[in-house]
């Protein structure tokens, strides 16, 4: 690899010219600046900032496992995290998994193979033994999900995410609260013992307390990421339940399919068919009609995430879990039970 | 951090014998296997693969700085790049600007910072010239653009695009095919001569070839990163403009926000008004109705760049050009001009 030196003596100038031009001083001639920039790109120069640069490089990166890589939930956490490590001075390794992999296996072979210094899971199982922990080789934290059906002691890893129970029993107690009865729910398949049994609980919960009876055959599991074979699914569901007045959906992807499941099915949102999720992604401001959610903060979520693991790198803190709230978004999909058939 | 010493003290047992252990060899007991294992995991090690890695480990990094950081339509071509960068033998370095940053300085300082051998580049300027590309101090790819309003020479750079003006056109017509003749075109206000001109210049190809007259009232520069204030524009232009029968949306994106506008006005698609775009992305397969659009290659488009890319870095391959083409992915948004009169 070329030096500053090597271009210095191929252009015959002296090393601080060279350095000037590299950092855009503006005190030297266009000739010369032409000249060594020219260099740079022949020899193909690539800069060191510094010999401490090259002492924190084994050591400066963080990894970021994102399940299910195609859900735009993500992004803008992804986003945040990304920020937040260059702001805190670590470089973000991104591995995509696709939402049936094993994140544990796929984390601890990114741990070691580019030496990393701490992991964040974006997207996860909810139930880490032991040896998964250890498996990681290095502090992490599980971002948008807990370890709730694990049995790891709460020290042994850090969390940022929502009470997803709690946030699923809310979003159903507002359909329960117009009057709807017949609420399906559309799980994640590949996700079980995870963010899909949390929030389904939520959805026990919230029918229990209303003294509505669980009907397994309004229970949907379907593919998040991918949102073609989701959309079968629940088109087959309303086919088969043409008595289901409301959806309550774990994610707004799932939501939108839905919505696009129930326009094919010949029935209108929400007069026929109520839908409310838990998301808050872009895209659901421009459905119709606008779907009601209940927003995550997306990138406090991965902002948090950082800012724990950093802690507990750098400062020896001892792992911590974040809860962070829901805001409801208001859309026009939730309505009165067969509101139509009053009008 | 723990050696393969420390495990083979703590094992007593032999460095050989730990090394078999950690390479999966067969001819170790199973006991022997166990301990091992056991104090690799209470120990924390992390392999080191070989003294090889190490050395290689200053130079095996591709940068991926991704433009429009949440735009829905780059998901599967990062993913497709970090895959691919990962059976090349690469890793991938992300980072995330926003659609109004400059990729050529962000780029640049990536390169310097984070040691990469090459960089791709997804979504950027058309206009690059020859000191933005050596600003980059290292080969690069432009990932869905090309350099065609810069004055860089074919073999300075790299691409991987489809034909966006040839494309654009192609949709145009598919308009003026059903008789549409006020076609308003959507394009992206933070992109100028970029991939907005260059479609933008389709547009008027088509209609200059139908002898359609250009009214710059039907010109409507949109935010395609932000759909919230997207939607409030083309909501403008629709009631300052109700002769419109057909709007060609640059991206998915904003032909979904579009399509919110247009319900919102109170008319209907596909009747009072026709939407193409050109993308491909998932959600778009959901609107009601599914949107009509050409769909890119998107996977493909992410592997080649890499494919590229290190066929410069590893053979001294000269730079390269692969266009690619779209898919007409039909939906239910285009339909002939005013049906909804004649039905």
């Amino acid at each position: 690899m070329a030096t500053i030196k090597d271009i210095a003596s191929y252009c015959n100038v002296a090393v601080s010219t060279v350095s000037r031009v590299l950092n855009n001083h503006p005190d030297v001639s266009a000739d010369t600046r032409e000249k060594v920039l020219e260099a740079a790109r022949r020899l193909h120069y690539v800069p060191n900032n510094s010999a401490r640069d090259l002492a924190l490089q084994q050591t400066d990166s963080i990894g970021l496992v994102v399940r299910g890589a195609e859900n735009p939930f993500f992004m803008p956490i992804i986003r945040a995290v990304e920020k937040s490590c260059e702001e805190k001075g670590y470089t973000m390794v991104l591995h995509q998994i696709s939402a049936d992999a094993d994140e544990v296996e796929e984390g601890a072979r990114l741990v070691t193979s580019k030496r990393l210094k701490g992991l964040i899971l974006l997207g996860g199982r909810y139930d880490y033994t032991h040896e998964d922990a250890s498996a990681f080789g290095a502090p992490f934290v599980c971002c948008t999900y807990t370890n709730h059906f694990g049995d790891l002691d709460l020290d042994a890893y850090s969390s940022v995410s929502i009470d997803d129970k709690a946030e699923a029993c809310r979003a159903v107690k507002m359909l329960i609260d117009k009057g709807h009865t017949k609420i399906a729910i559309l799980l994640d398949a590949a996700r079980d013992r995870s963010v899909s049994e949390r929030r389904f609980r939520g959805y026990c919960e919230a029918l229990a307390e209303a003294g509505i009876p669980l009907d397994e055959g309004l229970v949907c599991e379907t593919v998040d990421d991918d949102m073609e074979s989701a959309l079968e699914r629940i088109e087959s569901l309303i086919v088969e339940r043409p008595d289901i007045t409301a959806i309550f959906a774990i994610t707004d992807t799932l939501a939108i399919a839905a919505m696009k499941a129930v326009d094919n099915a010949g029935r209108s949102i929400p007069s026929d068919i109520s839908i409310i999720s838990i998301g808050g992604i872009a895209m659901s401001l421009c459905t119709t009609p606008t779907l009601t959610t209940l927003a995550q903060p997306q990138a406090l979520i991965g902002e948090k995430a950082v800012e724990i693991l950093v802690d507990v790198l750098e400062k020896a803190a001892p792992n911590s879990h974040i809860r962070l709230e829901t805001t409801l978004r208001p859309g026009g999909t939730v309505g009165q039970v067969h509101s139509g058939d009053l009008a």
